[in-house]
């Protein structure tokens, strides 16, 4: 089923208004969200409003929060986001991390108390529009295990870097730090079929193809997915993504941070507040001119798309290309939701009373 | 053979001194190297200091260079090496980074017109000392093809986290962007053992396990080794340190990188000067206590040092204890080096005149 932008943004920022967000905060939450659907990460858009319901109706997540400041120096803050949607709290904290690279040249802030903030890149793409680099990353729940263990220890943890080019779009590097997504398991669930070797472990860390061991205690590996191929490079960059967002701003870390799943509690013994995010940009002309700056990564980015190709059918991909390829269609000839995201968003019109899609 | 810190460091200090460089920048290269040999990562270390002074009788290598800021704002700055040694231009921008950080909360510097580095390690403890967090990467010789490709357009492009903790070492996550480095190469080479798949392809991109396939126009694979285990995300991160070191900077990246070997030369279209680094500090103290931060990166690192393992002997490993332990001994027990490394030391020492090892 095929919904333009403009249908699915309301219905999205009347679910927010109805769980008691501001007008702004709803349009800001259906920006985020949108975003998401629109580039074709399908797993982190609309397909999660459902999972963000849930957390709101647990007393998990605070509609009307207090987002502030809580320490800071001319270039770093720490955030506290009041326990606020992270598609709200984050875009806060790359403000104000703006705002300082606007001054000083660059600006770092490392958030807590917060919540799933959607796509890394959205954020990182506020400080790409202002001619700087941007950065962000967040820590999740925790689905995968460091080398050598058989606990869930880390989340996902992605991070993103985002480069202004000339002609060309953003190169923007946005990156689960496991050697394959959550959503690509479930693909493989639907499909009734096997996954490859490397994305996960069964409870007793055995290397499984079954897509449905994380049900059973299994977990994702790191990126490089085995010791022989660097997954303690993976577990190095998670535990990176882990440091700077909680460790550093006061948020849980590890196998503290709380579930995404509503059915799922907390930790009882929490070592933070929330779950932690965190974002920074850095002024291009703080290093040299802007104009110099783009000219030589549109030079970055023609040479390596113009490289020799292993299959004359497969180009290289410059990161962030087909993202903003299928921002492009979308915008255009509307966004794909499968029927089971109809079907969840609809039963949300239905307990909200507004609108269906 | 097993060679005491304080004569390999002294050797290391005269070669530099016959090389022409200051006894300031003579010690602080021979620290630099060492620091690598200490902590086991020996394709960094002395090792390494012929192809040094190779490069420098190419007149490749600047031994008496005027380093300086040639770009800044309050916590961003662009550095010249004037080809200056990596070892001597790198401490000399983290320097100025942390400056910039004690005054501002956080500093950042890359890059140009440099030459290798020795490990990224070296340069992000620097930050660590001064309780704050290190960043450091540096671009590196094309060896590496991006996903898809045939063609080998990226270095190994290391990038390094570091963070202080309370009671145990620092957290150091140094690793190359890479499935595997060049040194695992050499060593099956030396060993005639193959390779695992996933390392490396052959010239015209097709998965090998011969170890020699990089000296036929084959090239390494980006961490996470084929597309399906997401090598994509390698190659993302090895764009992100170019992209940082030398785009930002104006040094050559991708394929203009200049070799490391001698006997190449470099291209003769540059886009830059010489090879970029990109380093960062940022005040813990900038973000929260520095007391409260340490004591929670310790109860970080004991969580994940004690959790459940696959196998019993074998535990997780935090990023940077096998190095530390390392350190430790070598430092006791002195520094190991194979003969080939030895042989090539007392030819230098030959060459330059000075007592041999």
């Amino acid at each position: 089923m095929l919904i333009p932008e403009s249908s699915l943004r309301k219905f999205t920022e009347n679910i927010f208004t109805a769980m008691g967000c501001s007008a702004e905060h709803s349009q800001l939450a259906a920006d985020v969200l949108l975003k998401s659907d629109l580039r074709g990460i399908d797993s982190h858009g609309v397909a999660r409003l459902k999972g963000y319901v849930r957390l709101w109706e647990k007393k998990r997540i605070n509609t009307s929060p207090d987002i502030k400041i809580v320490h800071e120096t001319p270039t770093t803050a720490t955030v506290d986001g009041d326990a606020g949607l992270g598609l709200i709290v984050a875009p806060f904290a790359m403000q104000v991390a703006i705002s300082k690279a606007e001054q000083y040249g660059s600006g770092w802030v490392s958030v807590r108390n917060s919540n799933h903030f959607g796509i890394a890149g959205y954020h990182a793409l506020m400080a790409v529009e202002k001619d700087m680099i941007g950065f962000a990353m967040t820590n999740a729940s925790p689905l995968v295990s460091p080398t050598y263990s058989s606990e869930r220890l880390l989340g996902t943890n992605p991070m993103c870097y985002a480069f202004p080019a000339g002609k060309y779009p953003p190169v923007i590097v946005d990156m689960a730090t496991s050697a394959a997504a959550n959503g690509k398991l479930e693909i493989a669930q639907r499909l009734g079929k096997q996954v490859p070797e490397g994305w996960i472990q069964d409870k007793q860390g055995n290397s499984t193809t079954d897509p449905h061991a994380l049900k059973t205690g299994g977990a994702l590996l790191p990126l490089g997915s085995d010791a022989e191929h660097g997954s303690h490079k993976g577990f190095g960059l998670g535990a990176t993504v882990d440091i700077l967002s909680a460790v550093l701003s006061g948020a849980n870390y590890g196998p503290w941070v709380p579930p995404f799943v509503a059915f799922l509690d907390p930790p009882t013994d929490p070592v933070g507040s929330g779950i932690g995010h965190f974002v920074g940009a850095m002024r291009v002309d703080g290093f040299r001119p802007v104009d110099e700056f783009k000219s030589h990564l549109d030079n970055w980015i023609e040479r390596f798309k113009s490289s020799a190709t292993i299959d004359p059918d497969q180009k290289v991909i410059i990161p962030g290309e087909p993202e903003t390829e299928a921002e492009k269609d979308r915008k255009v000839n509307g966004i794909p939701l499968v029927d089971a995201v109809v079907k969840d968003l609809n039963e949300l019109a239905e307990r909200f009373r507004i609108e269906p899609l």
